[in-house]
């Protein structure tokens, strides 16, 4: 009797963790950065309504896609774009290799270290720097500049690695999206090349799942006879406004069931998906945060920006095609994973 | 007594039907369709080696990619490769669309229906052919139209489906390699929207696993102001030769490991996926069996074709870079599914 009632402690004991650990399955809580409220909830009746079998708006789990915008929606795109500074930086060891370059704009202005000059740069100007620094190399090296440099590169506000930029919410997004069977995606106007270096292990986020402005390769043999691609000043994709959809065709091949964007840049690839049969989700990244983050763009009333344009036509269109807003100010709770 | 024996019989027998589904497991033959051989056995070798964790030569699952080339490799490409009947085929929707076109060559001549003059089209014909055919719709149209074809088009010389003209060895290859974590892509100088249609359900391979020749789409607004992506005459994508190797950065962005080909527009491929480090397969199919296929290519002594060129450079270039040829004649016991 003594033994069956210990034995039935024990089957006691399994049961009752058995259910404790569904009850605790039931509640685990894969946005705890965010706060509750309309966005955080969008979300959740979204994974549940298109994981449900049950559900007339369930979505096979191959058809399972998700779009994310990078600069402003999953990292940090002020005071400028983090590309942009690499590329920057990056000018020094291209004028050493070509010193001729020494004297030419925008080169000079660059090398000269003026910030206020350097800020002025025409977009003409900049697409130079680009073509200087970012080609003319195989796209093994490139990886290998991008990576040494983000080694030791460090933002001047946060003082920190800018892969440590990446917003916590999103992070977690994308990881509930994942855990739910969707196919999480980089949609980039950046560089597909600059971005795949990091995607992987700063969002779990592939190579063969990231797509950015690309620019061509060349196939060629180096002087062993070993087969390169050497990357091309010419661009291929330009992924950015209509181009995020037509990029996502060519390299997806089917419309997403859920996008994040922050900016104009972004309007089609929200639209697009939101066109889709189906309940779709698309949401819009405000950034009105200006102590833990930055604040600009019409919804805060503030001037717009060159660098993630969000104009008032932008916020209009999101109200009236039922885009969720996220808040930064309001819907995060942390903004980052480090303490600030 | 009689009892523990009865049941000592029937552990007897679990165990002994536990160990011999063991053994099965074991001795599980993936590629029955194939004869052993150097191709059989080198791709044996090539898998357990690049999976085997105790191996200097093992490739960590995200980096297990392995492209395929389409036409000619996992299906039959002769007399003519399927897309251009398809689009034939179309001559007469788009014609009756533009009558105007009736008068004009090379549609005049395609709807004469006579073979001879219609084999003798130059490749600029072609090309107009294929952007009247191809273009000028919205991606679901053009995907419902190729869906269509495909339900009633057969082939004339075996009266079945296109896409049962798939050679059964090679599906067991894909399948092989998906289970043990490499992801197969097709990687193919048709259309990619075109093979995009039918790749999941013929090859198991999804439409983000497709890599083709790609036209440009544009997004617009349809009457209802719904967005839309319509099929342009303009080329982004040229997947073959170098483009090839080139597409395979821009869409997947890291170096296969196994490759397999069977003509020129596989070469760059097949010698940049040997060109990474460890252990690479590089494969080559030969059509060498004129009875159960067709015989084409100088391996066989044969004259050249324009369809699925296959020069003296290649095979030679193929034998002294170790790359391993696939005879269909000798390495393939079954060449399709369905009995010839």
């Amino acid at each position: 009797m003594e033994r069956a009632k210990r034995t039935f402690g024990f089957a006691f004991v399994i049961v009752a963790s058995l259910v404790a650990s569904t009850v605790t399955f039931a509640q685990t809580d894969w946005l705890p950065s965010w706060n509750d409220g309309p966005a955080k909830q969008a979300i959740i009746t979204f994974v549940q309504t298109t994981t449900d079998p049950k559900n007339s708006q369930f979505v096979p789990p191959e058809q399972r896609i998700a779009t994310f915008d990078q600069d402003g929606t999953l990292w940090v795109e002020h005071p400028i774009y983090t590309q942009l500074i690499f590329c920057l930086d990056r000018v020094p060891a291209v004028v050493k290799q070509k010193p001729g370059l020494a004297n030419v704009e925008p080169f000079k202005t660059v090398l000269s270290g003026d910030r206020e000059a350097i800020a002025k740069l025409s977009m003409e100007d900049l697409v130079k720097i680009a073509a200087a620094t970012l080609t003319g190399m195989t796209v093994e090296q490139f990886q290998t500049e991008v990576k040494s440099w983000l080694a030791t590169a460090k933002d001047a506000r946060w003082k920190r690695s800018y892969t440590e930029l990446t917003y916590l919410p999103m992070q977690e997004l994308l990881k509930y999206l994942r855990a739910n069977g969707y196919k999480t995606y980089i949609v980039t106007g950046g560089g597909q090349d600059f971005v795949r270096v990091y995607a992987d292990q700063v969002y779990g986020v592939p190579p063969e799942q990231v797509v950015g402005s690309a620019g061509a390769t060349k196939y060629a043999y180096d002087k062993n006879g070993k087969p390169i691609l050497i990357k091309e000043p010419k661009l291929v994709l330009n992924d950015n406004n209509a181009g995020k959809p037509e990029s996502i065709h060519l390299m997806i091949g089917r419309r997403p069931y859920a996008a994040v964007g922050n900016s104009t840049g972004d309007r089609q690839m929200l639209e697009y998906t939101r066109a889709g049969d189906g309940l779709r989700l698309a949401m819009i990244v405000l950034h009105d945060d200006s102590e833990r983050e930055y604040a600009y763009g019409p919804a805060q009333g503030l001037p717009d920006t060159k660098v993630g344009t969000f104009t008032q036509a932008l916020y209009d269109e999101a109200k009236k095609n039922g885009w969720i807003a996220i808040s930064m100010k309001d819907d995060w709770r942390q903004i980052f994973s480090f303490k600030q």
